[in-house]
């Protein structure tokens, strides 16, 4: 997971430009002596959040137009030039009307080769309700908390999108360390960066 | 994986076809009756082989125009309207030079929601050498043959591309029941495909 980063080089054109992705094309020099017109995409940041209240982990039951119902975190798109921690508190007031003051950065990953798009996973700790969500047109969604071990056992869940953290969700299921890690970084020990 | 599958619909229309990717939009009425423009991409399936010869794994040690050294599974893009299996085999001897009578579909995935892209990995079992490698221009790769044990600590190692079937390999390290099942389908019980 987002090891296989490959940025899109100065020299690329822009070829394409839609409503989410953007196409890039550039020449690349084989081992050869050949050129070859690579490509390779840009689309907009994606945050997710694990925002924890009590013992609970909040998750969201969701549907969109096109989809059926799923689970997954309080999350979604960036902004252009949005500071991914600022999206994360955006969609998360926006989503389910929660706040928090305790934030960490969780996981990032660069999870489709041939794409310059990021996940970054925040947790959110001692998570308030602080107004009511404010949904678009285009969500349909109910608050679901969850308990850490049913957490964990969602990885066998098709219908729980977990978005680049499964494998650490797995090993922290199977994993006596790295369970015991998580459950510190998730409720334990709390550090309040609003005090820096 | 593999679950968020959500096809570009019928009515969609291609707005740019490039090298790689084919980007499509259509009209979606959301839930509150306004329409907004959606976009989806298509781009060509990819194919990878747990290729087993005698107790060994073969992997891969690849290096592309615009990458460092990696290890990774046999495998690459299918063709247009090509079957995946024959683009197992195909890779499989220009890669490595190897082919193999004892081919099963261990796992299709379909990674990113918002693209027509599926992974489909196949275990060939009893693979036998049978040709050199005919390699591309683009394309610099070294056999290396690990054993089963290896092969599942690989999934700690960041150089290890495991296209959309780590989660398995996890689960198969950690979990008894799952790693017995793998062995068993990599080494043991052939079933001898070629004679149906």
């Amino acid at each position: 997971m987002g090891k296989m980063r490959k940025p899109i080089p100065p020299e690329a054109t822009s070829v394409f430009k839609g409503k989410i992705f953007e196409v890039f094309q550039w020449e690349q020099k084989m081992f050869d002596g050949r050129t070859i017109t690579f490509e390779r995409l840009r689309r907009p940041n994606t945050v997710q959040v694990i925002a924890v209240e009590g013992d609970n982990i909040l998750l969201l039951k969701e549907k969109q137009p096109d989809t059926d119902y799923y689970l997954t975190f309080p999350g979604g798109r960036a902004e252009i030039n949005e500071d991914p921690l600022e999206a994360c508190k955006r969609e998360m007031l926006e989503e389910i009307g929660y706040s928090s003051e305790k934030w960490e950065l969780f996981f990032e990953d660069d999870p489709v080769g041939k794409m310059e798009w990021t996940i970054y996973t925040y947790i959110a700790r001692d998570c308030q309700k602080s107004q009511e969500p404010r949904l678009d047109g285009g969500e349909a969604i109910e608050l679901q908390p969850v308990s850490f071990d049913h957490l964990l056992n969602l990885t066998d869940d098709e219908n729980f999108h977990i978005g680049s953290i499964k494998e650490l969700l797995l090993r922290a299921r199977f994993n006596p360390d790295d369970n015991e890690e998580l459950r510190r970084r998730l409720f334990g020990h709390s550090i309040d960066v609003s005090a820096a």
